[in-house]
């Protein structure tokens, strides 16, 4: 299989390039274009490969792509769910070379969406692709394509249509390449995923900026009013400081823990890395509980006034932040939520008026890593990589995961190829080539391995 | 002379808006052409309507637009300062008619500069001119016009033009328009304006933005650093917190905090317009006094993460903020830079590097009212408006004002003609036609008055 591989590496490199230069970024509506042409050029891939019942599914935001390959008789049926869609690009100028136009250096390719999720996303179209080749247009196993175009927008029109579509998204296992290794040389399946509540603040003091030298230290000021309800948000301690947050978060038990500290964590080579003085977070937890198993609220971005180049003396009379909150246990987003609007209601300074917009809600998620599903895919890794899969704790939300997991009904197995160093949502994105070529290796193993004997 | 400036009133109100449409930004080096395009509109104004020596002096930033009149043998000489530079724009989207497009509505002209500085600017050159042409080309006492193009910018290059040309820039008063009425029905004449320290800071916690799943919660967020460094700046009661920030401020004596209380304040008028709900600031003091007599920190812009449309869902490793602080009485800027560098030194979070830059210093300054260049000022006022100016402190800064006092040993009389609810520095900045008109009658008045009788 490794030799096949190689034999189609150029070819496999250069369809991930043409799939990386579409600039489909689904949070921005100046893209929207962009994120059906992308829909498109994954369609017509499945297609030409021999996959069938190939659809560009429309839905009320970007569409979905589905395909099957059903003649499997007798074996499992795998439903494999990627995302097609992309974060935005900002800030540009941090990017060595442009987001959309994919370059190879020192055998990684750098470009938005490289590792999330589009490189990871064609392991497995090309894994198939390599298979049905090989096998005379003949699967190992029975095969769906699920892939959305708006997994970094919350998936809000995924779960509806899965809802609708139980008999054509039935399967007895779902594999989702969208999560990282431990570190370059320790695969991982991901057995937790944090939950997700994303929310925008937009706070307001006046119906203009006014001028600091008439008006300032006499009328409330939107920056002052906004860090002071912010800050109020944490407590010395690195703790959430919003009333009724932790409720549904359980104490880790000694065994979790255990699990947890299992997990291989380098302080030294990530601060030097990401140029980092300091860890920071909850008091009397490790870096790896902080972001792998306790929740969080973390602020994403905070805005208002000026801050362009020179001065402009100001009273800012509008601020706007926005939030993200991982959530874990028996955590609910929507009670967080309503958590956050007491919090800000109870916190506002006085003569702030506050908008609050719920952008995500997303419940954790918990797999049983002695799944049969899940093993095979450990034992393909581990005929790869040399290096069995631990089974971490992922700190990330991937909000479907527990819709598919709950309404299909089926276990999800979290193949990620990528690496947490990999620059996901920031600028210089990137992907190892070579987790993309032992990627495509793996599936095929793994799907291979299903069809001998029913798991 | 009402009649004679009714009579050119629409000429002079089409030249401001030639004036008015070059957008000449002197914070933004974009601008840089339009900055020396109105600066050789304004002398070529000069010289055509009579005055002598007209120069465009350039400086290491943008030039000084120079040109006198001095054949009032045995008459006082008044030189005329001003700024033919304007603020930033944005945000473009808040107002109601593009920024460099003027357009009247309701007796206003509204653009960027309107009030700030180019209307009350052009004040003086109208009244100059209309004085040549009624008078065969003399005026009543010798002129000079000083105008820069670098106040918005702190005045980087005029201080030192100042102390290197004090022959050429002699005066008995240096006359300035650059402050407001206290309300529409009553003019005034500032007798004290606030010093100014600005700086910029900006805090770095990583040398990329970091994916909030994988290291949220566990590294330090820049936003989260910055709010907690900006929040500990003032206290629960409205006080700056910054140690030494106050030495050199006085508490108010009750002569002054009465002729504080004399400036007429309506405070719901002012929260109605303004769209405020609360007013805010140091505890104990009025809003006269807080805007006028105390010294604030003002926190101009911050800004840090992801705030555009939909989500990124970062942990942000970099953030800014634009601080400004209006300084009285005794306070140094220097002094009072030093002790932000030290309060940021000592606030600053675990895992924090905090790069500060100031951008302006200027001391205080305090006029005497019974100064008989201001009285005949005054006294010509009331002769127009029927209503004698107050003699408020002001709570803005004009840097170079403290210069002038103290370098020319001149008396500066700051006979503002804007009001303080014109939007300066702010989108929808606008100017009322009545005060441009009534301005020129004013100065008319007070040029010709000089010339009576030597004060």
């Amino acid at each position: 299989m490794k030799e096949l591989v190689q034999l189609h590496k150029d070819q496999f490199i250069d369809e991930l390039k043409e799939f990386l230069r579409i600039p489909s970024i689904s949070a921005l509506s100046e893209h929207k274009q962009d994120v059906q042409k992308a829909a498109e050029w994954l369609a017509g891939s499945l297609e030409k490969m021999g996959i069938e019942n190939v659809e560009v599914i429309e839905t009320k935001g970007h569409p979905i792509v589905y395909g099957d390959w059903l003649h499997a008789e007798g074996k499992p049926t795998v439903l494999v769910y990627g995302h097609y869609d992309v974060q935005p690009s900002v800030p540009l100028e941090l990017w060595e070379t442009p987001p959309f136009e994919p370059v190879i250096r020192d055998g990684k390719i750098f470009a938005r969406g490289a590792t999330d999720d589009k490189g990871q996303l064609m392991i497995h179209v090309k894994a198939a692709e390599l298979l049905l080749k090989e096998n005379n247009g003949e699967l190992p196993v029975n095969l769906k394509f699920c892939i959305e175009g708006e997994e970094e927008v919350a998936s809000p029109n995924l779960s509806p249509f899965i809802e609708e579509n139980l008999t054509k998204l039935a399967a007895d296992a779902v594999v989702i390449s969208d999560t990282s290794f431990i570190n370059k040389n320790q695969p991982a399946i991901a057995t937790s995923l944090r939950g997700a509540l994303a929310l925008e603040l937009k706070l307001t003091t006046a119906n203009t900026d006014l001028h600091s030298g008439s008006y300032g230290g006499g009328v409330p000021n939107a920056v002052h009013s906004i860090i002071r309800l912010l800050d109020s948000m944490h407590d010395e301690k690195g703790k959430v400081a919003v009333e009724g947050f932790y409720q549904g978060v359980a104490e880790p038990t000694g065994e979790l823990r255990k699990e947890v500290a299992e997990i291989p964590f380098d302080e030294n080579s990530l601060k030097e890395e990401l140029g980092i003085d300091e860890l920071d977070g909850e008091e009397g937890f490790t870096f790896n509980e902080r972001t792998g198993i306790r929740p969080t609220l973390e602020i994403n971005g905070v805005g208002g006034g000026f801050t362009g180049e020179g001065l402009k003396t100001i009273v800012p009379g509008e601020a706007v932040a926005k939030i993200s909150c991982r959530l874990v246990g028996e955590q609910d987003p929507d009670k967080v939520y309503e958590s956050i609007q007491k919090h800000v209601e109870r916190f506002k300074p006085a003569g702030s008026r506050v908008d609050i917009k719920k952008l995500i809600g997303a419940h954790p998620v918990s797999l049983n890593s002695n799944n049969p599903m899940i093993q095979k895919a450990a034992d393909a890794y581990e005929k790869v990589y040399g290096v069995r899969p631990l089974f971490p704790k992922e700190g990330g939300s991937i909000p479907i995961v527990e819709v598919f997991a709950r309404v299909l009904d089926a276990p999800v197995v979290l193949m990620g190829f990528g690496l947490n160093t990999e620059n996901l949502h920031a600028p210089n994105e990137h992907f190892h080539l070579e987790n993309y070529t032992k990627g495509i290796e793996t599936v095929c193993n793994y799907l291979t391995s299903l069809s001998r004997e029913l798991p």
